[in-house]
């Protein structure tokens, strides 16, 4: 089967149409017509080879939704015509403990991710996954997710990276009614992380640098503001808050943050992957401080998050693009100047 | 009431004989004739202003161990004769939430260190508490401990503040059978680190750079010796941990330690009060890893440790001086030369 999409070919290329082959479909197997990809900043700093390890050519994408077009013998969750989404992995060992108890996103024995990974399954000349900047994809129906039918395909496609990444933290550490919970920073995860926040009955507080994107978070549902510059406010803030969504994608000082903390609560990083620049153990010691990563979701807590968005009527606040203009784009997420995640139409493929 | 101490009076003053007053007993006052006294390194900071806000002069010691000699009319859970101990605290609110919770140690109002601290209770000239290198202390009996009589009485003195500072921790992210546990470093802390994780019946590993403190470690009850230096070894044992004990005092790269820890699993925190020198988010993120602290105990688990003490027979293993010494005991500590604590014994006073 022949797909068409958009790869780069070295880290300073601009990506351009590319035609390569998806797998026929075996038993187990979905067939998706791909109506819209996110951009995640992950696609950018894979495409420019940022973390090392990428392999040209190189079709970046992992917030897909689509059409089925076709299923394997042994498919019966799916049939032509749902509407389902794909996330970060395509794949993952499915006999390690993590995978036994749906936690396939820390597999043992390292999951398959939808573009960029060796791909375990084959079936095509190629060895590695390509991602859903694409019209099509094959994918074994484990790492298939249902989309609700009520809400916009477009916003949705987000929630299968930026979605998840900040629903499953809120869920894993119990967010929810009574308590007083922070988001730090208003971007693709952090407006997300608003939305479910309130969606979950918390009383969300944007933390921020930015009395705009303060006014912006009021908007997707934060209760309060804070800024996080204002030495005053974040001081009579100290040891108030249930829970810390950190959202910030670089290196930072996270002692102001840890502060906020009440006794034996727990700030979560989901954005830095770099090293703190400063972290002290004394707000750490001195009530019991927890500070923890999460990475993405598991398949059934990824379908319980997009069940919830169902319920909810909760989509991500996007940006329609057409694929041509996907270099421009990834330009302009590097800037952050996007509200708040770039979608493409592949229709305009 | 006289009382008869060692004090320094300036950041580079040496301890010297120092008399002052304690108060009358109170109502709910347990007044104590102090037979040994432990050496920690806190003593040593702030008698040399090292954490700023030392009052002069400053009388320290917060491992203290002695004879009842008088009691209040309001107290019951104490008799004259009775072998007591006084750790790190002698009054808290009494009436916050942690408080209430027997949490004295998170106290939301502030607690009254046993040296250096507002006295708020009163009844002497000087409004600052005085510690344990003294004969005698004058303490509400909530903040006062029973000490097992089948203990070595001077080395049960460290186990109130080394002894409950690893306790407290291991219990409270519910170390046992069955797990793999980390003690990182083979100070005063690390070997009482030892000492309870393998009385509560968890697989023990040292963790140090050196082998000669390894093999100390097992002598403690170490099950197995990890050279944090051997880099192969380390990657070896990339994500086997339960938990993790990091007694480090300083400053230091924290990823190595993190990377051995299991999905969802912890480390703790109890000695570096300075920044440490490298965290970064991957291995937070990558195995929904936890870094916590923790800080000494409340008064209900302190009993709880010490009665553990009595049941497993484990004190500090200590190295006995005369007072007069203290001034040499300081600079051993702080070159890391004694095996594991100084005391003192008072009646060399």
């Amino acid at each position: 089967m022949t797909a068409h999409g958009y790869a780069n070919h070295s880290p300073t290329d601009k990506l351009e149409t590319f035609s390569f082959e998806r797998r026929a479909p075996l038993a187990e197997d979905v067939v998706i017509d791909i109506q819209y990809c996110g951009i995640c900043h992950s696609d950018i700093h894979s495409a420019r080879n940022e973390w090392g390890g990428t392999i040209y050519p190189f079709v970046p994408g992992h917030e897909i939704v689509g059409r089925v077009t076709a299923v394997g013998n042994n498919v019966s969750k799916f049939k032509k015509g749902d509407l389902v989404g794909i996330g970060c992995l395509v794949d993952s060992c499915r006999h390690c403990e993590p995978c036994n108890h749906g936690l396939e996103q820390y597999c043992e024995n390292g999951w398959t991710g939808t573009y960029n990974s060796e791909d375990k399954i084959g079936g095509t000349k190629h060895n590695v996954t390509y991602g859903g900047y694409s019209d099509t994809i094959t994918v074994d129906q484990r790492f298939v997710l249902n989309i609700p039918e009520n809400l916009d395909a477009a916003g949705s496609a987000p929630l299968l990276c930026a979605g998840i990444t900040t629903y499953s933290p809120l869920r894993h550490w119990k967010v929810g009614p009574g308590q007083k919970v922070g988001v730090i920073g208003l971007g693709g995860l952090g407006h997300m992380g608003v939305k479910f926040a309130h969606a979950m009955g918390a009383h969300v507080v944007m933390i921020t640098t930015s009395p705009e994107k303060g006014k912006d978070a009021r908007k997707l549902g934060a209760d309060e503001v804070l800024l996080s510059t204002d030495a005053e406010a974040m001081s009579a803030a100290a040891g108030t808050f249930d829970f810390l969504l950190n959202t910030i994608p670089v290196g930072h000082n996270t002692d102001p943050y840890m502060n906020l903390l009440k006794l034996d609560s727990t700030m979560v990083i989901v954005g830095a992957v770099e090293a703190l620049t400063n972290v002290s153990g004394v707000p750490f010691i001195f009530k019991r401080r927890n500070m923890a990563g999460s990475l993405i979701g598991g398949l059934p807590e990824t379908q319980e998050m997009l069940d919830f968005c169902g319920k909810h009527n909760i989509t991500c606040d996007i940006e329609l693009i057409d694929m041509k203009d996907v270099n421009t784009a990834y330009d302009r997420t590097v800037a952050g100047d996007v509200k708040y995640r770039f979608v493409i139409d592949m229709a305009t493929l």
